[in-house]
């Protein structure tokens, strides 16, 4: 478990490092959404999502003898942007486990970050494997993408943020709702939120057929999504919470919300449209269950947490190009 | 002329009305440009340009049996929908007066927020006859683009902001560059900064075949520019500075510089790529100028004003698309 002191200490190593991203306010969106909402924009994080906190924090705490070693990490693109950056800070060197079908952003960033990239084919490679063959090789330590109480804490940082903001704008967010994957955002956030607003109400957002955290609070046990779903939330597809993400969502959050990807495209264009952000599908996911209606939002105020940008350029022009004006 | 005090007092109108937009800084973006860019993000002002700035201003200056008569513009679009929030605000009544091929976002957008628009034809009507018929059978008052000191003094709200947004980073910016057509969000900016950023050098951006400003700089009195000029800049083509607009410009800037489309689409991608943020053609004439290295950056910063993020969804995605990556 973590605790505000460990998000305390991760704001510190990070200052100057990490972008303090602004909490957005749009007039438009109000409107829209019929209430008070309140974006955390982290497509303006250092890498174009928020990974790079966790990563920062992660690495900030090794030994001069651990950090000789290097890092590895696998991940399809922004954990792996955001390892790479953090490594190049502190002049270490990386290697990222990525899948040959990977965003092709997120492959040449990873590359342009000076990160050796080792690809693999997702059907035929164990990418576990590969990874521990780099460890054997050059006793470089694996930096988890959620599974990590430093990493948490490091997320947890863009909580103590959003905290601060709502304080200065004089706001007690009623709601807030964070896309979630592997849980390691939303754990920090929470921990954070839970000590500094804890009569906000936190909520996960998941795409359809990857609801395993929505399902995992309600069993109150971790349960597994169905094999065979398909999403256009590359970013937050994964099978079931994390060991450690779990008990601390299990501990703050009122709940889950799922998303179809149709409710996700809409959300990707109301950003365009009124909040001229660039934001991936799997980050949208908030704002797209904010938009459904499902927590009537008319007198109240939502934080919504947008969690990264990182997509190609031709995927984006496809998704802008396919939503109704 | 306006001084600083008419800037701070536009502050104090705009307070809570308009969105103090953040001032962003993306590593990514310095790497690139080989120095400190720091961007005053104004497609995240309400209505999607820093236009709102100068209508609230000019409007909430008038009398109630003023506000009783309405307002009327002509505009493209980004003062269009300015001046139409800004109406709204104060429970009033505008037509705005636009061309039938104005982007269909733009368009919408103005009818969104209440205004009756009135469409004319570029090539057969005469935009001011039907905007001089609208003020006889109303009264309703005319809110001009730029040539106005209220609406200057508005869009150098901007220019506050920027003082002391760069000095809570502690940064005295070396340049800073703004995008030029009429000219009035630069002489508001320029009469903040000159009094608040002495130190910082001044730079009017504008696209080829359009660098009326720059071209009057050097010659110390308005020129026009040469008919038949293309842009894909739709926002910033004006024929010559504005009457008071150019006075203040004169006194304060440092010059002007002049960018080509094909730079202002890899400035558009890059902020697509690395700011995530969505800029339309005319409001990154700036970073693409900064771009350009005509002004060195090593070891120095820069502010850029990002103007405005308005563009129809099909013309952004094929600027997107049209680059390499």
């Amino acid at each position: 478990m973590i605790d505000l002191s460990d998000i305390e200490a991760a704001c510190e190593r990070l200052r100057g490092h990490a972008v303090l991203t602004p909490l957005l306010e749009l007039p438009a969106l109000n409107e829209m959404a019929g209430g008070r909402v309140l974006l955390k924009a982290e497509p303006l994080q250092r890498t174009g999502s928020f990974k790079f906190r966790g990563a920062y924090n992660r690495i900030s705490k090794m030994s001069s003898e651990e950090r000789a070693c290097g890092v590895v990490a696998f991940s399809a693109g922004n954990h792996a942007q955001g390892v790479a950056a953090a490594a190049k800070a502190f002049g270490m060197s990386a290697t990222i486990v990525m899948p040959t079908d990977a965003p092709v952003i997120k492959l040449r960033n990873t590359r342009r970050l000076g990160a050796r990239v080792v690809t693999y084919d997702r059907l035929r490679d164990d990418r576990e494997a590969i990874a521990d063959a780099v460890r054997a090789e050059s006793g470089a330590i694996l930096i988890p993408p959620y599974d990590d109480e430093d990493v948490m804490a490091g997320q947890g940082t863009a909580g103590i943020e959003i905290a601060e903001q709502c304080a200065a704008l004089g706001v007690v967010p009623d709601l807030l709702i964070c896309p979630a994957g592997g849980g390691g955002l939303l754990a920090g956030i929470a921990t954070a939120m839970a000590s500094l607003s804890p009569a906000t109400a936190l909520y996960a957002a998941e795409p359809e057929g990857f609801d395993d955290l929505r399902r995992s609070l309600l069993a109150g046990e971790r349960v597994v999504n169905a094999k065979g779903g398909s999403s256009i939330c590359d970013a937050i597809l994964t099978l079931t919470p994390g060991a450690l993400t779990f008990p601390i969502l299990k501990a703050h959050l009122a709940g889950g919300l799922t998303v179809s990807d149709a409710q996700v495209i809409t959300a990707v264009n109301a950003l365009f449209d009124e909040a001229k952000l660039v934001v991936e599908p799997g980050a949208a996911v908030g704002l797209a269950a904010l938009l459904s209606g499902e927590l009537p939002l008319k007198g109240r105020s939502a934080v919504v947490v947008l969690s990264g940008g990182n997509m190609d350029r031709s995927v984006f022009a496809k998704l802008i190009a396919s939503a109704e004006v």
